[in-house]
């Protein structure tokens, strides 16, 4: 029978290992695309990226590979827990590859690529009608898509477990329309109240940076196994253990986005630097979704990084690098700037309470675009009445309205749920962290951010794929998914009668 | 009949195209290990090196690919001349490839990456015992390569082929023994002239890297395209067409090391600037050897970089970057500081008429490990006896002597010599570009230095690799391979009765 020694395991773990090294090379090739490429080898790279795709397509519907896999779970007594996790995912990922016939695969990749074009162009010129067309296709073809995949009782399901592994639409619903009802009475309270804005300052881009080493250093970065490097937007990769990679945004006029940027990527590297070595270039060696991997960028940058204590430890780096920017200014006034909440327009600058809004505003829509209960032509007003509704404001251009994301072009419908999802996880490990800790401010005030990530290394980066996202969570912080942790955060922080 | 328009040509298209996507790939992971890899990423990135190296490998045997290009040459009639060269060259590192198993590429490409990261470590605690283990495991395997290969007479042609196709050892040691008699006279009569230093001043490093800008931008080098960045050992490389990247090596103590080093990459990186953009993605896009590569890189070096007139050119640019560093300094004294003749421990660091018989100690060496006529062991007396008996001086240690490269730790035997085939050509080139030019050194003093690079793109970049080094050479300079021009050139510049 065919354990671990077998040649089937050989061929299975030399297969599963190459797959991990083309996903990791394409993700450096992003990085250095991000980062460094110059203007000129924009069409050489994505010939690049485009071969890596196909050879990585290839690879994972080997038939070797599928006979390697079935002889191996047929003969499941052999075979300790990991071994058998390992080929479940893989089996998992490898149907899904084959139920997708190549032509479609194809048909999809270029309408996206195509809608993504004109969608830059469209977005300039704020121009919904020529977006309309391009969007109307790529829909097309991911209603397809997941209707050939066949996972859940409506075509949302399949395109949303591709992000988050055995999520369904039946559960999320009843979470975000909670969710929804119990920000609103908080997003007024915390509205009214005066912003606090630093007075102009010149921040300059070294000093940042250099504070940017600083905080990874405060958190337990390891940069004997790390990079930070800046770009346009924020992101963090890893092109195979030992190499974890994040980027910030530089402003020269005040230090928050930087800082926030930092504290949210450091949440993914952490989590990258934390999966379990032993079982690299496996399918375990990932998080289970991207919300769980989201839960740990919300939980450093929000639950974190919003606390009066962080602000504190992080005073005498600013002084440091900051001299004069710094003078008058303390870390009770930095705190406050860096949590005004205001009903805005662009997602990705909002604020941690108003932001959960926006996607819920994006999750209703794309949920009625693929039941076919909204028209592409329908999605602008569809878009501003959402805002309006849940934001009380209501975009003055489909620019700064429907057409403000990449997702729907570039076709990741079920995508921006995962962005709650991490949310949600976030506020719940914060929670348990808060009496494991003895009160996560205080375990930050006195010093004690290594044991928040020795908290957070044992209750979740240490399980890697181990176990499925909604398992994970319940195991590390006792309650199943829901916002009441969230909740309670975001009203004792921002709500009525706070600070 | 197959032509350009037969499902056999779109086959061997595609195919080539997604060979040169690999190697462009494994390129890019080199360079960012060499510039940005965190040192815990060296396992993981020696791991997904051998990948790339194996599926490169995999996709070289394709039948499939073997089939086509057979029906297309059959079908001669039916190409064009270029066509007709991209199928010879790929079929040649086809039938090379298919004499090499898979695991034996994969284990070579694995512990050259390994013996590299032992070599680093090594090198700086002076530990050639620590090394010796893991250089032993790569010459073994490059044996049993070169046996697998079977080309030329012996082990050490099929690894020379592969970097200089069609060059054999028996080429090579005559031209070598003849080179090394005259160059004797010539060390002897510049060892002898008062050496010219500069003083001691503090050349910033931000300054020799915007140094490095200003001389790319003097000769041509198209920074749209292109990427510079420092690293220990300076190097060239291009992930794909529109992306070409150099690294330079900074000295606080002197800016002769870092310009020298700018001007030897910016040869490099002006020929793959300047190879055919119309047959990217095919093995004409690339030069026909590393001889001729270095073709360019020493004529930028020496035969530019070494006139007085350049100098003169840069003496703006200098003054602008290093106000400070340059009071007191002028060309004349520049340019004499940077042509001092002194037999040298550092290959890399010799000057260039000392260089070419540390290539002579290498070819050597490496000749008699490949043999067998040499014990790893036995390597570190074997060189520091060479150095003795050509340039009479003995490496104090082994950091400065037998472990001083990075070449055999990563498995490159049969490189060596293409560093004196390039200062050759280079030398012939130069004669030629005399004559065309009315004077080089004329040129670059009336600001021509465009034409000289007009000069090298229709001589030799635009050809790519249609033509075999030699008759490429032979056309560009009108002359055989031989060391006249070469001991010409050093002689008028170093040799007795010189300046």
């Amino acid at each position: 029978m065919p354990g671990r020694s077998s040649p089937e395991w050989e061929l299975f773990a030399d297969w599963a290992g190459t797959l991990a090294d083309l996903a990791g090379t394409a993700g450096l090739l992003g990085w250095d695309r991000e980062t460094l490429m110059p203007p000129a080898g924009a069409e050489g790279r994505a010939r690049q990226l485009g071969t890596l795709a196909a050879l990585h397509h290839r690879e994972l519907v080997r038939p070797d590979a599928g006979a390697a896999i079935d002889a191996l779970r047929e003969a499941d007594g052999e075979l300790d827990d990991d071994a058998r996790v390992m080929l479940r995912l893989a089996a998992r990922d490898r149907d899904r590859a084959l139920r997708v016939p190549e032509d479609l695969v194809r048909e999809i990749t270029e309408a996206g690529s195509r809608c993504v074009s004109v969608w830059i162009e469209a977005r300039k010129a704020d121009d919904f009608a020529a977006y309309a067309g391009p969007l109307r296709r790529v829909l097309e073809l991911k209603r397809r898509q997941a209707e050939a995949i066949g996972i859940g009782d409506e075509p949302y399901d399949a395109l949303l477990d591709e992000f988050e592994p055995g999520a369904r639409v039946a559960d999320l619903e009843p979470v975000f329309a909670d969710l929804r009802v119990r920000l609103t009475p908080i997003v007024a309270a915390a509205s009214q109240r005066e912003p606090v804005e630093l007075p102009p300052r010149d921040w300059a881009e070294d000093g940042q940076m250099a504070l940017a080493h600083d905080i990874a250093a405060m958190v337990g970065f390891e940069e004997s196994g790390g990079v930070i490097a800046r770009s346009a937007h924020p992101f963090t990769g890893s092109p195979h253990a030992g190499d974890v990679r994040f980027t910030t945004r530089l402003d020269r006029e005040s230090p928050l986005s930087n800082i926030g940027a930092v504290m949210h990527e450091l949440g993914h590297a952490l989590y990258e630097q934390g999966l379990p070595a032993e079982v690299a270039r496996t399918p375990l060696h990932d998080a289970p979704s991207l919300g769980a991997h989201e839960s740990q960028s919300r939980f450093w940058e929000n639950q974190i990084g919003h606390t009066r204590a962080f602000w504190e430890a992080l005073e005498p780096a600013l002084r440091r690098r900051f001299p004069e920017a710094m003078t008058g200014l303390d870390p009770a006034l930095l705190h406050r700037a860096g949590r005004v909440v205001r009903p805005s327009l662009i997602r990705v600058e909002a604020d941690e309470v108003t932001y959960n809004l926006h996607i819920v505003v994006r999750f209703e829509i794309e949920l009625a675009l693929m039941r076919g209960d909204l028209a592409v032509d329908d999605l602008p007003g569809a878009f501003a009445d959402g805002m309006e509704r849940l934001l009380g404001i209501r975009p003055p251009s489909d620019a700064l309205g429907a057409m403000q994301d990449i997702h729907w072009a570039d076709g990741m419908f079920g995508y921006f749920p995962t962005y709650t999802l991490g949310n949600l996880y976030a506020a719940q490990l914060a929670a348990a962290a808060e009496q494991e800790l003895g009160g996560i401010e205080r375990a930050v005030e006195e010093g004690r951010l290594l044991d928040v990530l020795a908290f957070m290394r044992e209750r979740v980066h240490r399980h890697g794929a181990r176990l499925e996202t909604r398992e994970l969570m319940r195991r590390a912080t006792g309650r199943e998914l829901g916002s009441d942790a969230l909740i309670a955060h975001l009203a004792s922080a921002y709500g009525a009668g706070c600070p």
